[in-house]
Parts: structure tokens; sequence; C-alpha cells
């Protein structure tokens, strides 16, 4: 019921999901802008031009989640015990007027945002007896388009558990190269993630 | 862009989110009723009371994930290698209005619809060097809260994985009780989903 405003006066009302900038749209005859709703949301910036933390990213499309997903051999880990996790839930989200954009293009809109959620894991409520579920949030990281602001059209943000606004990562951060060498798709990693991974045009190419 | 009503003209618009029984909202001086956006979800069954497959569950709220979460002990799984995954992905996804009245109220609203999606595992495509991460959707099973058609209110469905429409799994089926015995709110598993864990009011109760 938060983050949603409930329209029941009698006036032209601009459907701003799916055009990308849809965070300014107004009613027509009211000077406040409407506010995005989770489907719509595009980034926000302070004056210092820290993003700010989205409202309602929990709504966004969870396009895949992994567990313990590394692209670094680290130590060769043994054999784990059945209580032994694989590592953190990794699920990464995206507004629904930006997947819909994707899945047209191949490549994605100015101003989408992708979220990457990590979660603890657990194993402790009953009557679980084999397998992991998530615990709390840990972290959250934004990885934003926004081809005006960042060199390369890309920059990666992170929130930690409860901040409210984050600077841009520095372009010596490894988020930068790695995702440039490895990503199947527009800087973005769809090759792990079902509801991206094959759903881009072909015609845009990667 | 499918499943969403562009809506330019002049007139009264009723937003249904929040409200059970928003399917059938309608706009003002038109027959045809307004679809159901993914955020208003509730179940529509076909003439032989079969569920029809919810078109847009994939935008639902994911509440939790967990991977190869079991409620039996089955046989004693000794340890695993860096390559063997604990079991498959499992997604819990609800309507973003029924998960604001379960927050508010401590009880799913009639009219509730829970996804559960089942993923395969990959461990393929580069750069994974350790981990998992979701393959293609291998099922979609629901549970309807439904207090007049559903003894116990609840009903459980089984879609596999492209499967349009489903009968209700009779009351035999072992879902049905081992819900009714461990699930935490409102027959419901809320101890496994961080969205949804600890968020319900406690003055309605488990």
């Amino acid at each position: 019921m938060e983050r949603r405003t409930v329209l029941t006066g009698i006036g032209v009302l601009l459907f701003a999901g799916g055009l990308a900038g849809g965070a300014a749209m107004a009613r027509a005859g009211e000077e406040e802008p409407r506010r995005a709703t989770p489907r719509e949301a595009v980034p926000v910036y302070d004056g210092a031009g820290q993003l700010l933390r989205p409202e309602g990213w929990e709504e966004w499309v969870v396009v895949g989640t992994s567990m313990g997903l590394s692209y670094s051999e680290g130590d060769e880990a043994g054999s784990r015990g059945p209580d032994d996790p694989p590592g953190l839930f990794h699920s990464v989200l995206v507004p629904a007027w930006a997947r819909d954009a994707y899945r047209a293009a191949g490549t994605f809109p100015d101003r989408t945002m992708l979220a990457l959620a990590i979660y603890d894991v657990e194993t402790d409520a009953p009557p679980r007896e084999r397998g992991f579920y998530q615990g709390e949030l840990l972290a959250l990281e934004l990885h934003v388009k926004d081809i005006g602001r960042f060199e390369g059209g890309w920059g990666f943000f992170n929130f930690g558990a409860e901040g409210e606004r984050a600077e841009v990562l520095p372009g010596e951060a490894s988020c930068y190269r790695c995702h440039a060498e490895h990503a199947e798709k527009d800087d973005v990693f769809t090759q792990f993630y079902p509801l991206l991974r094959g759903r881009g045009s072909d015609a845009a190419g990667p």
C-alpha cells in the first residue's frame, strides 16, 4: 500500500510503465509529480550525485537467483557436508519496464537499474531437514545504465544492508572489467538468469 | 508491454491494486473488464473448476528462494563435491496486493495465490568457476486461498513446466497435512521467506 498513489479523480492519466524517464511523469493539472511505481523505477540521484536507494526494489522482477556463484577459482574447496552451504544466495532483480524493453531490443534501455540482493543462508527453522533457505539481506548492490553520466554507460553501487545512498564505484573496481569481458549481453550476465537468458532479441546482437 | 492496458482517454480510473477481487474491475463507461495486472492477480477458474495458469506470475514478488530444501530426512547423503548441488532451486512468489495485505493483517487475504517455481541447476556457463545458478523452469505449483471453494481454505495445484490449467490436488496429498502441521502462519511456510518472516502483524497471530 505504501509507495503507490491511489488515484480517484477524473483526469488524464499517463501510464509511464514502459517509458524510460517515467519517474517524472505527472497527472495533468497537478504540480506534484506522480511517484514512480516499482514497475517503472529509474535512478534518482541527490545533489552530490549519489544514487538514492530505490524504494520498492523488492517488487522488481527477480530474473534469477544463484548460490555461491563465483567467477574465481579461489582455494579448491574439497567436499562439503550436508549442512555446509555452497555460499550465499544472490538474487538479481530489474524493474519490469526495463525487462520488457530488453526482451524487445536485446539491449537494456538507458536508466535501467539491476539490483543484486545478497542474502545470508539459514538452516535452523523446522521442518527443514536438508537444504538451505534465505536468511536476512546482507547487501544491496546496483548496476545502473546511465549513458550521459557514466563512462562506458554503466555504474556500480554498493548500499550494504541498509544504506540510503551510495557513490558510484571507481572505474578501477574489478566489477567493471569482469562485466565488460564476460557478460553475455550489454554488460549483464544474462547467461545466468532464466528470465533473461535467450529472451533478448537476437537482431540487436550481444 | 503485454498484459498491461494503456489508458490514454479521459475517465475515472479505479486502481484495483490492494483490493481483493481486482480482476473484475472495469473502467466506468466500458463493458470490457480491465485485465488484472500481476500486482493485482487473483485466481481464475474455467467452467469445470480448473485453475488457469496465471498470466504474469513471473512479475509477482519473490518472497524467498531456497536450494534443496526438504522436510524429510531421506537417505542421509554424505558429503558433496564442489560441483554437486544440494538440490533444485525453489522460488516462492506472491502478488504484491496479497503481500501487502499479509503484512497489515498477519494472515493472507481470500484469493491469495502463492507460486512455487522449481528451477533446474546449471554450472556450465563461463565465467562460473564455483557455485550454482538457475536453469530452466521445471514446474510451477500454486497454493491458493479460496475460502468458499476449498475445504480448509487452501488448495494446491501443479501445472508442471507448461500446463495451462490444473485441477486441485485431492485432500490426501501430503502437502495439505505438512502445511497444516508445520507452516508458521496461515498455512504458509513464512519462516523460510525473508520478505514475509517476521513481517506479518503479530496482533493477528499465527
